[in-house]
């Protein structure tokens, strides 16, 4: 049994991860943080959990180093990277779910982001997506976990950008339910302020489009344009990718494509042709979707569908852990989506 | 392990049922069926189950007579009738989830509903409230599993019904989520016939109304008045309940008579004082959370919520499974709500 | 042409109250104010705007003393009676959206909000429900305009209470849309707390109950309860009210009652028996719908649904600002409800 | 005063024309039909009518020859075009609200909707983009009023694609509220297969494609790829277009383009830089707001909202009416959006 913390337990993410870890057979949760709720039970702070788990929540800005084998950071970016630097001691695994450490380039998370203050751990952290990193996540002790746009983007393109299969530009159209905006008091993610509308925001300046590129890059010369629009929903990622191909190929070898990169992925699941994702379908699970048409033309149209706050944040932190550490992939992470 | 059967797998109780029974570990699913997609994939009707369970669905109206251990009915009511006579045996365990088997009184059920053709089969039959019944459902063959609105209504008044603390009526306001309306093409459940709108509807003439009384009658004669409503939303039921005590008596005092009734219940939470029941908080998970306030001068409010589908559907159907089957009552039903 | 000013136009009322003027043909809007947003566009803030009206706000804390001929106080309990202890000089028309002038008795106001600070205005207030109101309000020049709850649940009892027709208790469930809860960065008003999930409020410590109750009592010694819940929608109030009657009376005739009392207002519908009100078919009109049913052993249900943001608050400000000036009633209330 | 009749009333596009034509001071609705609901009131289908207007509904299949100076048809495709046959006169103004008159190439139209059976009117049929063909349409007697998806999207991409500003591909990614989808009885149009849930459908294949594709063509020979999604909400269409512009512009270069382009366009309004359309910022209005940003090295992205059953239907219908007539383009349609 692991032993395991989650730091900043009260947001949605965090909230989310605890459920999961309550139901994982190998963990024992022994640490949760809020500033916020300090001293209080979490179960009067969720009712959902009355009778499930009762547990108080000490404070995150005390003294956690040494007490756990597994630390969950589910804290604002700068906090996440201030507390990595107190708790890595080279044994604890560490997985942080803000973007301290998705950046090898500390310059350009810096440009999009704050001024990182542990530059010198950025050599130790891994990209936490296991369908492209899994062999370096593995046994690794610094994770960042992904963002959620940014795992259903990269899980969208990745088999055609791999294989040098786009040619020019990919427009990247990406909708997310409101939980994606956090727990926190904007006026924007008021009911009244969401529900009945729909809207993109954020066009062309979205922190996680250095983060998207940077990854496409990697795999090759693609030039991406990222457009993030919020759905009136709480659950779900979206993400519809447009472009060319360097040359035509018919639908179902593109599929085949697709089913071959992903062939021994627990996660994800390759449509039918003509049969498209919905967010409904992996909703509350950790699987990603994905479909798509490849036309006569050489265009093409790849969908695919996670749930923002398993795939896109709790699970796929949930599953590194399970990868790092060794054990079976899957462990605490076998929902079925609930549907309707 | 028990072979188990679902009659009627595609409307919302059946498919809500079978993603229970797929991680339920003393049960195989060894038959689906559905007239309307008949020999087709369930993964091809339903794609969050594409990977998990690819099963074909046989036809409803085929002969399944000794297939199974255990047959749950997500049919028609009348339907339900027909299936039950054609399968019942004294060996295989049948839940009913239709109104066929809830109603002792065969003259009761034909009033609100049709001529039953089953008759014979009443004298087996058990109401299935576990909080109510639960010595007789160990060991029955024949279960009627009760409507959602009654679980929700007799849970929330059953406490103080059953010590004739109820003076004159009870008027019982309920509001639930589109899926109680089921699968089937109507008008109504259409979504731009039910989203940012909210009504009542079957005022006095539901025929979950006569379902309770009969309940409720049973343990004192209170004259109930029902109401139900339908929300813009999913799942779940909350009801709120009013009346008159024979004496006042503190919210506290009236919290521990609560407690007391249900304190071995695994399903059912009684909140503290002044802390209500949310759908959100039961979302996806079999409990009943009830909070209540009690005036000085004998005036009382009860509020119940649960997941209509689960504590009001398929979870209530698999407790009353694993209580007469005799195994662990929690098993398969430990899910967390899910949030947000 | 009358000169109007609304002070707090960037709440949820004061902007669906500007929206309203802006179509009257009696006024011009010559001011509108915001703290928040001084200095600014209303079009920037709200860009539904942008095109008809690109006006900036004023100031709420300077000083408009005699610069409009009508004052819309849109603003929170307390900083009403002081802004209205500063405009009101027996001429320029004041209607008060907030709480500050609906009660006659400053005690009873103290007790449920705060210290009043303008009680020598009280006895020039008028309660501004112009279906019971309409001859005091008519030359009024100080206006407490009701609460939402109230007037959605005192339309609804007003024919039978009036009569002395309710026998003992009135128990009021009413379930408001969230806008209810103003455009304040509150936790329970994000997306996310509030879709999908449906919960009461205020159990019995709401401040529109003692609003309700005082109005009741003047019709008769009837008790009320209310609990309020809040609905996953954006607008709208459906109150379903219980009792008894003091005797029988048929549906039919109950309804005659109502039509009889409600004959010459042109904003109160009465449906015919078995139909109910849906709050869809009020929305963004200033009507009021009512449907009932009465049961052969004297037990009622009333039903009634408005737009809380226009009959329920600046709707109602409007049609009270238009009997107060003497000009047709519905002037600038002429909508017809959107669908879907 | 003209005499007007709308033919198919009781749809979602129906009924909204209908609302609008109420209010229209110009014009007298003489004529409502339905087949469904021939021979009952209108606000017995419709309570939101009640008192408003208690008419009748005739039945669609009648003879209405004659009758009316104008017609709507809110008629499925292929059953508008027969009666478009049975009613032209040349004398009566009939705006076809179904596809059959949206498209001069009726082989066109023949390969993605249903063999035509009134070719002879084509050539006197106008499509009824008043932002394109306002010429065209003044005096003409029989317009097609444009899709909705076509509608926003035309607007969004019309500045560029007509001064040939737009390089290589155009991929439009378009998101309707369900409204669209029409009352009829439909799986996927029940409120608990939407809500809480997004996808796309129709990829490549839905029949608005062609449509905006022959429009886009006459401006120039770009390629364009259309994916319609389907948003949990009543109404609203935003549309988000990407692609390369031939070369770069600066943004505030391409607003002024657009604002010049539209600059005496009653209805389309462009957002300043920065600012992006919502839906909520249009509903039940027949605004189009477009926003946009073009990047240095060329890319572009141009996002457009539309009510789809005011502007693009019912509205549009009205304003094409109104043009064709010779009256004030903005009669009946000075509707302020509505908010929340």
């Amino acid at each position: 049994m692991w032993n395991v913390g989650i730091l900043g337990a009260t947001g949605y993410a965090g909230i989310a991860l605890f459920s999961l870890l309550l139901r994982h057979r190998d963990v024992n949760v022994t640490l949760i943080t809020s500033n916020t709720y300090k001293g209080q039970k979490i179960s009067d702070i969720f009712p959902l959990l009355k009778g499930s788990c009762d547990e108080r929540l000490a404070g995150t800005d005390e003294d956690h180093w040494g007490k756990c084998d597994v630390y969950f950071l589910c804290l604002p970016h700068g906090t996440s990277a201030e507390k990595a630097r107190a708790l890595f001691d080279g044994k604890a695994l560490i997985v942080d779910l803000s973007a301290d450490f998705r950046f090898e380039d500390s310059a350009l998370y810096e440009q999009h982001y704050v001024p990182h203050c542990a530059c010198e751990l950025l050599p130790h952290a891994v990209y936490g997506l296991p369908e492209l990193y899994r062999e370096k996540i593995r046994g690794s002790k610094l994770i960042g976990n992904p963002g959620c746009y940014p795992t259903s983007a990269i899980l969208a393109l990745y088999p055609i950008a791999r294989n040098g299969l786009i040619a020019g530009d990919a427009f990247i159209d990406s909708k997310s339910g409101v939980s994606g905006a956090g727990r926190e008091l904007k006026l924007g993610s008021l009911f009244c302020e969401v529900a009945e509308g729909f809207r993109p925001y954020n066009v062309g300046i979205h922190r996680h489009e250095p983060e998207i590129q940077k990854e496409i890059s990697k795999l090759g010369g693609v030039k991406i344009t990222f457009v993030p629009h919020l759905l009136p929903m709480n659950r779900g990622i979206l993400t519809t990718a447009y472009g060319r191909l360097t040359s035509p190929i018919a639908t179902d070898q593109l599929l085949d494509l697709y089913r071959e990169t992903y062939r021994d992925e627990p996660f994800v699941r390759i449509m039918d042709a003509g049969v498209y994702p919905d967010t409904r379908h992996v909703r509350f699970s950790n699987l990603c979707h994905i479909g798509l048409k490849a036309f006569e033309d050489g265009r093409f149209v790849v969908v695919s569908a996670i749930d923002n706050l398993v795939k896109g944040a709790a699970g796929q932190a949930l599953q590194n852990m399970n990868v790092a550490l060794g054990i079976d992939e899957t462990a605490g992470l076998d929902m079925i989506p609930q549907y309707p």
